[in-house]
């Protein structure tokens, strides 16, 4: 016969941590607390093979009730009391606990077994009669709420009324008194309140309040079992995709008390340290009181010993103090529990009359730091191996520890002034400026600037290297000072759009108030919040223990890393962030920023000529610039490969806004500036993002590729013939059919012939390969490898056209799209597992069956991304690229992808 | 043992016409042919196979050789000559031909078997020494550039450049004698070249050109193999798809000559009339010539019977009047060839000293006019049944005779004097004018005009419909003069770049003529072309049997066909047109075009509301105008289906740009126009179309959605008071994921009971739908159909997002990607067969998983492309929608495709 309950208690247990599904996770925790020797107020678990039963057949399986029964009487032995006893009642919980978490989402009954019979025993044992009278009162409202709501017969809108009424009497009680809240209820109030809500539930629902323990009992366990079917219930599961027919457990457990006079107690306390990881037990009680009491902060709490005594606590005696032998109880369940679990705990404790219970065990939260101090020193204590430490940080938690951060205690005192999108992370202050002069200027006079930008654009890139940080008051999470700042781990705040900005005045306004030039400012860039002043800092990289568990990481990692960058300086950072090659080398960089005039002079020079002759001219002028750039960065690489990519935005993206420039650039193509302007907007778009762009470009001006390619093979020659071992991927952007590939390969196939015979070397080692960023390119990779030697998903891209999402124009919605659950997470920082994920996953296999030595990346900025990272090791990809100030994080996931994969 | 060759002549054929696989397509019609009875000049194919062996061994395979001296025998005992004798020579051609036809893309070889022997023989019975020579240096040419360059050990480079070298000697001795063409070319010019040619050959390749008959054909063989893998055939193979292994056949087939003297003839001819369909025999024919003479336009050709005679050739004997016999063999082949193949045929003939040679029928190509005409007739004549006679004419045909057109004749004629984008079909005249306004004016003094604009914007719809058509400087595709022209079915040219518009001067430029108010155009919106001045016109739509053909297209289609329509005209003449409900109502159409200001008016009140209670008071006063509307289009449809898509583009595209507007709306919302400025300008986007529209205003603003379902229900609800049946489709837009459905549903549950019992009626027939047309929705449509009971594929987006073309922007690069064949046609057009094809069928597949009554719909500008139709089809569509005037063609479609899927 099937067994439907499971009992545990005082060091035995009939059930094990591992049987989740059958006894759901509380239930199978439970079970193994008590397993492994701790003191677990006894009780048992009915299985969700009985809640499964009970809604398919709306009554409970043969031999349940049985067994029930006999687990009680177990319980009631273990315990030493009995369930409806007068003089010493048991009292129990009867708690939801499905084999995944659904928080909140289903059915609780706290002291059920509470009666007319029982109360003045349970009185006389406590010696508490509000307390007694207040347990009644909630148990009454609990049952109404949850039991009799659920019942035969009861319409869901008498439910609803019934909890509406029973508030009003406790408002009207309140009123009357003159109460504030439900605590200035004396006891007497409260037994008053007990006979008001059972004279309404007789009159609203029509049936009596059962004053019988067993049939409070039978009618709670089915109200657990119903709320695996409630509303809520059903849209959460919905939701997380967890499948109707699991059915929730029914734990059945003593109710232990914490307020039963000074030889009892009630705490909290973590095995180790949370906030520092150190190896100290940490922890809060208080006596006399119940587990609300310690979470709800209206009495501080005691120190848990010695080493938790602070400036606020010192005065108050530790547990170790009030009461050894208990303390000793503990330390000992402390080390039982973190040999057991080999991590962290987080525990409830109880102590009723001098006898201590465990009441949970979980795995506790941690900061970053924690988390690696604890690895690191798990690891040196042998509880935990290298494969272990490797999974016991998260991304988050070391993303981090690498950057300078806002020190959380100030922020917290502290009032946003201004809030807007989280661009580039980590912390910094700063005096405001407002042009991009002045932030160099002021840079060089040895100040800490932030620049204030209604928007950037690349003329500004000077000044956005001198400061500290940027903020604007418009632009999306691509916009150009959003991309710039990202990529050099810039504290970055964009579309601030309550930040009025005076360029005349040199002020900016928010809320009313107005700062000027010079006033500081502190950015929170990883949650996009501005303060006025200055703000405390926190730096952890220095961390020398980040390097050792860094070292421990590379060891288990499959995945190669590469990085996002193109200066000598990012490249130098990214190396020491651990780049194995860069995996996106942007052509159109040396644009932007320093020493950027000439070559965007000339690249604009180029896009607004009108025929192949001056643009064929503007070209050879600006070939020596781009050439000498790759190969400053291929000569740094050396024998690392580099992935260089081909022109990818729309050239109206390049055409010069200011009238001096205007003016310029119509004197050097000897045309009037009305003409600059009108073949500058002819250039305009509607829709840029998905214009004329990337190999688009080169399919209507061959010779743009073409002069790109020969500056990427001739600076290859260049080293080749200087002794190095140049490694140049050449990648096509843009991309949505093999055609293009092709016809790009024949340029590079010419391009190829003529350099190799001008430097007569033998050959250059290079790869032709293309990002896959647009859907259709994903759908044909089978055909798109028919030329590409490489794959490089480009998942920005792919994800706006997938989801029809615009980057930059999504600010006005994706905050709703995600309060309201419609996405689960940003698919621009993770990628969409239902839809981007499989779509590369098929993508990489197709492109493997045409070419089994494909070599796949991805450049787009999920390559940072913790469980994209994952994703991108169990599809087979070779390497993923990121920003140097992701590598870490790339490197991270990369190992622990690995070793879960072991598993 | 494999036979390899296939003879052929004198009505018998040892292939047949379906072994195209074995045969090629060319072997395999002329097999046919024979077999039929006609009079083909006798030959052989060796077969496909043989070349496969032949590529596979670098030898023929046994026993081929020993065929292939066979059938020659039997070829010159059919022909009555002998292969390389002396008196009496046989020539022969060799040509390619694989299964597939690859034109221009592999060898021919003809007058093979041309020697110095065989020389004074052919000129003895030509009397002809200038042609003898001419084939003869033809033959060596040919020679050293298709057969002696495949030879071993020659290098590709010789090849160049022997063809180069014999192009120069013609080019001296032309220029030594002064000549213009190669027709000036004496006998004995001819005669020395074939002697230069030879010694250049020797010189270059150091081997002879084979004066030895049977190498001459064997190397021939060879060459037309080696041609399988040429660089040309092997790059189209690519681009066509078509396999490697299926290698080419070869035929050998003897040469006939039309002009040895006036016993001899040649001619092509159809067996009916091409460009009016009717049942006469017309062809043309020239005595004493060779097939080419006809096609050069020279010779004005004679013609071929009494009823060809035109005013041109009507002083030229025809055949039937010369060679009275001959022309009745050759109606006996007509006769023979339309009973065989049941379809009008092109066919090529020469007469060889009173003998008649067929050398080629394929199915004739005809105007629109003449395949519907020639389809009635054979059905009457009972030549075809009506499933045939259904699928003898094309979707292009009959579009050509839906619209009035310029009269082909005037237009080959004139010379345009610009060119745009043909973005709405058929031909228009007018007198141009500037504005809107003025449009209007004229065309209430019964004027024809044509509105000359910049771009259009909603402030231009009613001079739009005034006008008989629209031709804009700038804009795309799916630009606003182009989206609404097309649906209208009005001709339009868009983006036609080089106008140069002066609004004051009421003047437009081109190619430096300028032309004022008032000048006439006539426009060609089928192709983009812009005339000066009046050109004739046609119209074919007034042809009864045009409506007799659609009434038997109907009785075989399966798809239903429902149209994209909003206004009472639009609705009326879709019916006429066959429409069997709406699938595409856009809710925003009542803020275009007459009648408009008002509603407009007040959406933009709504949308630059700062707050909920603003927006509501607005939706309020806006709300009876979308009401009455959708109720009017109800009422018209009354039981059909009328799918209604919720408000669709970004608010950005409806703020107003006008100074008047801007004043007026600033009063109406009592604040500054400064402030309707900016509040415009912060809904402007960087990429709209991927931006907050559809389903993510909904999202965003529940009360612009709650609004117009209510407005739907509650027109639904008046009507079915009224005893009407309305069956409303409420439609959302741009969707991405199940839960924007679940959140738009439940409003619609809402609306539903408030509107039900308001109404006091018992219940609406309503369906919950999506548009599918971001790629996401395609992917996760099993999600998708849990809460859609219909899918509509906008296929228009899809296409937008798969291939990351913006249809506005891609003009700068569509032109270059067809006609390098990047992609084989414009995918706004016809559905991409390779991305967009297979990620829709899969969709409705996984959508019927989930839900499988699903009903499946495409309202994209596909739905008026015959193949997309025919895809649709296939797919298990329900229905296509397409706007009125394409609804032919889509009934068209459907039904060929029906009749083929029984085939």
């Amino acid at each position: 016969m099937t067994q439907y309950v499971y009992t545990f208690g005082e060091g035995t247990a009939e059930g094990r941590g591992a049987q989740k599904n059958l006894l759901g996770g509380k239930g199978a925790n439970l079970a193994e607390m008590a397993r492994i020797g701790l003191p677990v107020p006894a009780g048992f678990t009915i299985s969700t093979d009985g809640c499964v039963y009970y809604m398919k057949h709306g009554d409970y399986p043969e031999g349940m009730e049985q067994e029930v029964e006999a687990a009680l009487a177990k319980t009631e032995k273990l315990m030493g009391m009995k369930y409806g006893d007068p003089e010493n009642p048991l009292l129990v919980s009867c708690r939801s606990g499905a084999r995944k978490s659904m928080p909140g989402m289903m059915e609780t009954v706290l002291n059920v077994g509470l009666t007319t019979k029982t109360i003045p025993g349970l009185i006389e044992k406590t010696g508490n009669e509000r307390f007694v009278w207040d347990a009644y009162r909630r148990l009454i409202q609990m049952f109404a709420d949850v039991v009799m709501e659920k019942a035969e017969g009861i319409e869901p809108d008498e439910g609803e009324e019934i909890r509406a009424q029973l508030d009003n009497i406790m408002d009207e009680i309140k009123e009357q008194k003159g109460y504030e809240g439900d605590t200035d209820f004396s006891a007497d109030d409260l037994k008053e309140l007990s006979e008001k809500f059972k004279k309404k539930i007789k009159e609203v629902l029509g049936s009596e309040f059962p004053d019988d323990p067993k049939e409070q009992l039978w009618q709670a366990i089915g109200a657990v079992f119903k709320s695996w079917n409630g509303k809520r219930a059903v849209s959460y599961r919905r939701i997380e995709g967890i499948p109707d027919e699991w059915g929730t457990a029914c734990n059945v457990q003593s109710m232990v008390f914490g307020n039963m006079g000074d030889t009892s107690a009630t705490g909290v306390a973590f095995t180790r340290n949370p906030a520092t990881g150190e190896n100290k037990f940490y922890g809060e009680w208080l006596p006399n009181a119940q587990g609300e009491d310690v979470v709800a902060g209206i009495r501080t709490p005691n120190p848990l010993n010695m080493d938790t005594k602070s400036e606020q606590n010192k005065h108050l005696p530790s547990l170790e103090e009030a009461m050894p032998d208990t303390y000793k109880e503990i330390v000992d369940v402390r080390n039982k529990l973190e040999a057991h679990y080999q991590d962290m705990q987080d525990i409830e404790f109880t102590i009723q009359e001098n006898k201590l219970y465990m009441l949970q065990t979980r795995v506790g939260k941690r900061t970053g730091m924690a988390a690696l101090n604890m690895a690191m020193d798990m690891l040196a204590e042998n509880l935990i191996d290298e494969k272990l430490a490797v999974t016991r940080v998260s991304a988050d938690q070391l993303n981090e520890m690498l950057h300078p951060l806002v020190d959380p205690e100030a922020e917290k005192k502290a009032t946003p002034i201004a809030e807007g999108l989280p661009a580039g992370p980590g912390g910094a202050f700063g005096q405001i400026v407002f042009t991009s002069d002045d932030a160099v200027k002021w840079y060089r006079e040895g100040k800490h600037v932030i620049l204030v930008r209604e928007e950037t654009n690349p003329e500004d890139v000077e000044g956005m290297r001198a400061a500290e940080a940027i903020l604007t008051a418009r632009g999306g999470m691509t916009s150009h000072a959003a991309l710039v700042a990202r990529g050099w781990g810039k504290c970055c705040i964009v579309g601030a759009g309550n930040l009025k900005i005076d360029l005349q005045q040199r002020t900016v306004s928010t809320n009313g108030k107005t700062f000027k030039e010079g006033d500081v400012f502190t950015l929170n860039g990883t949650k996009g919040y501005v303060y006025e002043g200055e703000l405390a800092m926190i730096d952890a990289t220095e961390n020398p223990r980040l390097k050792d568990f860094m070292a421990i990481v590379d060891r288990y990692r499959k995945l190669k890393v590469r990085t996002n960058a193109e200066t000598a300086e990012d490249v130098k950072l990214a190396k020491e962030f651990g780049a194995e090659g860069i995996g996106l080398y942007r052509t159109e960089h040396m644009f932007y920023g320093k020493g950027s005039e000439k070559p965007l002079f000339l690249l604009r020079k180029m896009i607004l000529s009108v025929n192949e002759d001056e643009r064929r001219a503007a070209l050879d002028e600006l070939f020596p610039h781009v050439k000498d750039d790759i190969k400053e960065t291929l000569e740094i690489l050396d024998d690392r490969p580099v992935t260089i990519r081909l022109l990818d935005p729309p050239l109206h993206e390049f055409v010069p806004h200011s009238e001096e420039n205007q003016k310029r650039l119509a004197e050097a193509l000897n045309i009037d500036v009305a003409t600059v302007i009108k073949r500058s907007n002819a250039l305009r778009e509607s829709n840029p993002m998905m214009g004329h762009r990337g190999v688009r470009v080169g399919i209507t001006y061959p010779e743009i590729a073409e002069a790109q390619i020969r500056a990427i093979l001739q600076a290859a020659a260049e080293l080749i013939k200087a002794g190095k071992k140049p490694r140049p991927e050449i990648m096509i952007p843009v991309t949505c059919d093999v055609k293009e590939l092709d016809i790009m390969k024949q340029i590079v196939d010419q391009v190829y012939e003529d350099v190799v015979q001008a430097a007569g070397i033998d050959k250059i080692d290079y790869d032709f390969g293309t990002m896959i960023e647009i859907p259709r390119a994903a759908m044909l990779s089978d055909q798109m490898a028919q030329t590409a030697q490489f794959f490089s998903f480009g998942t920005n891209d792919l994800t706006q056209m997938t989801f029809g999402f615009s980057r930059d124009d999504m600010v006005t919605f994706m905050n709703e799209y995600l309060d309201r659950s419609i996405l689960p997470r940003d698919p621009f920082q993770t990628l969409d597992m239902e839809s981007i994920a499989p779509m590369i996953e098929d993508s990489v296999k197709k492109g493997r069956t045409t070419r089994p030595d494909l070599k796949v990346g991805i450049c787009g900025e999920h390559g940072g991304d913790g469980p994209s990272v994952k994703f991108c090791h169990r599809a087979g990809f070779d390497y993923v690229s990121c920003s140097p100030y992701r590598l870490p994080i790339a490197r991270l996931a990369a190992a622990q992808a690995a070793v879960e994969e072991e598993n």
